[in-house]
């Protein structure tokens, strides 16, 4: 039967590394993790199973590491475009690659106000990511994207959620004033040439963070946008941004057969079902 | 600055149900997890906190209980498609439904050949899958994709790979009998009209589950390849598969600094990092 | 100030084996994890920083690999007792050896009735548990322990709870029927010098799972107790059992509000909050 | 068979709590997670189903939503005495009870040196523990213990591990630096009578950071003790302090077929296998 392979990647996935760079007595650590895919003409290894033209996976995991070890890191935005540019370069069999970089945060232990030179605490469970995509022909650069993953936020006011459709399996009651939990999963798209990737990292990520708190939210939608809206305009280098924020509802505990009110302090957070609102923004 | 939402989505999800189907003493049992999402236009209630459109959230998972109780489930396509259409026709608003449902895998508990009525027990983490994507307009009837997700299978014989392609940052050695460990992800497109969901799956697992053991692998692309050609070949209604298959490391353990050989016999398996193949093959 | 170390154990944990036993075409699969713990006098590296008595973590789990080498695994409690014989004769500074070995459930792929000589199928979450204890005085033999972790098993019918206590925080309602879904984790002590671990552990597995299926339950309190009891009757060689229960609640979907009943059909799981009961029974 | 009921516990896990406190405009937020667990004479529940001496387990979370309504939460050892008491006085045929609280991080959001009085971000993973436990008889009043666990720390200087133990399975090198990479879970009792839980908690993390980052490490245990023995100085109420450290191994990459050399820049951290080391210590 006549069958064809109409798309086809592969990679490795999770390859971890923590790179140390010492300047001095002082050290800074970048805690990452990779996953890299190539796509191209790769018919031969499915079809009958020839690998002559296979970069092993092992092998993009040793490129990690070596390219780590030759100069600075850089931002991770930078080092996926060295990655993205090697296997290109060194692979004609190969069409396009993609690198998904992950970045764990970890902050200096402090003492005082003594932050230590080589000692690190985990600073929460968000991670800086990047994706860095190339094509052998196409756009001239790679296409870059940045973002933040898992933001952790929660506000106890300003939040309600009323007005909204009902219908015969409608129960939701209208809300003037809930508690708002949320993770917050964005990325954005970068203007070819931006260099100031850091910089814009974290406007980005202290946008999101004082626009939620701050916002008079009517929905996680109203809140999506406020948020995506300022990031816009506070970085004019970002085009685009996709946000995608769950809704981890803390429902607030009926105590009435106990004798007891209940006036918004007391929450029972469930981790399933979840709401879910994802949207993209641009510049129009 | 002027802002223009792109795209949106919005729903709920992990949507947990599980169904009991009693024919006198025999009770079937379904366990689903749903993830609904809709599209439409909805630029109200982001850009202005207006809500008078959005269905919530809560009337979604609502929804899902509600109409399990009105009629036998059927194959989780067809309630997909139940859903999408519930969704589809009630909100004008809403330009495009897509639900997604995982279906957790129970056997009958055995004593001897005699299958128990009514208890049962797990039977693996694989799950049986299907996304229903229904758009207001376009297509007449919804777009019905099944799968199998995890299908977690290990052969220790007739798996080698050799012949790759390498580079200076190659240090892997050509295998000509490893051990081949995967978890299956595997998803297709059935042709409009297609109504013998439950077959099909079955007939896919078992190809699946047969092609994987007795194929003779040349690389996770050949074994990928020879899955995804006889699911073609052997289900006439699929007319396009997607696989993912982990390559989940086992590594021969080097005992020769012990004194010892090891004739791939001792393995250390690792989950990270791990190789990742893709691909979607259709009828040429 | 005057500080003394009051207990101590280190060692290494998830250590993973895989191993393969061959008989001609006909493969043996066995998929491990081992915990390792030593105590004894570690003052010296505690205190001082001197390890001059410390036997590497690194070389606990190149043991593991090197003693599976040498000779058939056997049952997993046969080669836990190698495994702490070997540290505590060749370490006189231990006092004491804990080794925990959990084991993964793979089945034989089958086409037919036939199984498949060197391919599997993952058979579910459940492991096959062992933990062998030995100290260097004291008993004569190894204290050992084997036991089943996360069996998942789900009825839905002849499961009730009702007659319980009542306080004023008490809305939970009587149920003469019910859905009962647990994992069950049990361990039991061996009399010493029994052998026949595996038929032990096949004999309890199926006890379990038939007892848990047959019995009229009036709580999950009352299953424990019918299995802990079925399985020291079946298996004289079991001196004790310990069970730990946790309830998972499925919780019947109120569809009154949608105008429908609900006859026991429609179930909402929940992960959490869970119920969870534990006991030990004994020989009196 | 004459079978007895040796030991038994019941309770419910995972009862989620988030309390908001309303201080004008500032608000408080505790989110925390309870396991409790109740053992006493049940042998009818267990042995013949009578439950009338069973409080469910539904009741135990309504009594954590309705008792957190009814005063300030207060430190959660405190409030984890209170659910003892509440327990033990309400229900005579329990014998003991046991409660485990859990709370997670959150931090106020910051613009500039300004914190926002209702909006919070999550930080970091660890979290503050405690166990309450209170038998009928016995002790006069409860025992409290206090804790931290997964705080995740990494250091790049002053660790190293040499001069151990070597035997005919070691291939560990001696290292005189390396990276040290843990996550701390500590549990210390309190001496009877003690009420500044809150600045007790505070002032060993704030040891353990310190001590991690400064000590001259020559083993984990050497790092464990130090850690230990200072809190024990620091904190005069503690009476005696569990600890248990995981080694989370980052291996140095050896780059060496590259032609590259790799002073202790490049690191592969890895998950499994690790080492775990646990000990108590006590003022003697």
């Amino acid at each position: 039967m006549p069958v064809k392979l109409a798309e086809n990647e592969y990679g490795k996935s999770r390859v971890r590394l923590v790179k140390v760079e010492r300047h001095g007595s002082r050290h800074e650590l970048q805690d990452l993790s990779f996953d890299i895919q190539l796509s191209g003409d790769f018919t031969a290894a499915y079809a009958e199973g020839k690998n002559e033209l296979v970069l092993p996976t092992d092998t993009m995991k040793n490129t990690v590491y070596a390219l780590a070890r030759q100069q600075p890191l850089g931002e991770i935005e930078e080092f996926g475009e060295r990655l993205t540019g090697h296997f290109l370069s060194r692979n004609p069999q190969v069409e396009r690659v993609r690198v998904a970089i992950s970045q764990n945060s970890w902050a200096r232990i402090k003492a005082g106000t003594r932050e230590h030179d080589y000692a690190f605490v985990r600073a929460g469970e968000e991670r800086r990511t990047s994706v860095v995509e190339q094509a052998r022909s196409g756009q001239p650069g790679p296409a870059v994207r940045s973002g933040i993953a898992d933001l952790a936020v929660l506000k106890t006011s300003r939040s309600a959620f009323q007005g909204f459709l009902r219908d015969e399996y409608t129960t939701l009651e209208d809300t003037p004033d809930r508690l708002l939990s949320t993770a917050v999963t964005a990325e954005w798209t970068c203007a070819p040439g931006v260099r100031r990737y850091g910089e814009m990292w974290r406007a980005a990520r202290q946008t999101i963070l004082e626009v939620f708190a701050n916002h008079d939210s009517r929905g996680v939608q109203h809140t999506l946008y406020a948020i995506g809206s300022a990031v816009l305009e506070r970085v004019p280098e970002i085009a685009r941004i996709e946000l995608a924020l769950p809704n981890r509802h803390c429902y607030r505990v009926d105590l009435a057969p106990f004798g007891l009110d209940n006036p918004n302090e007391v929450f029972a957070p469930a981790d399933e079902p979840y709401g879910l609102i994802r949207a993209v923004l641009a510049r129009s």
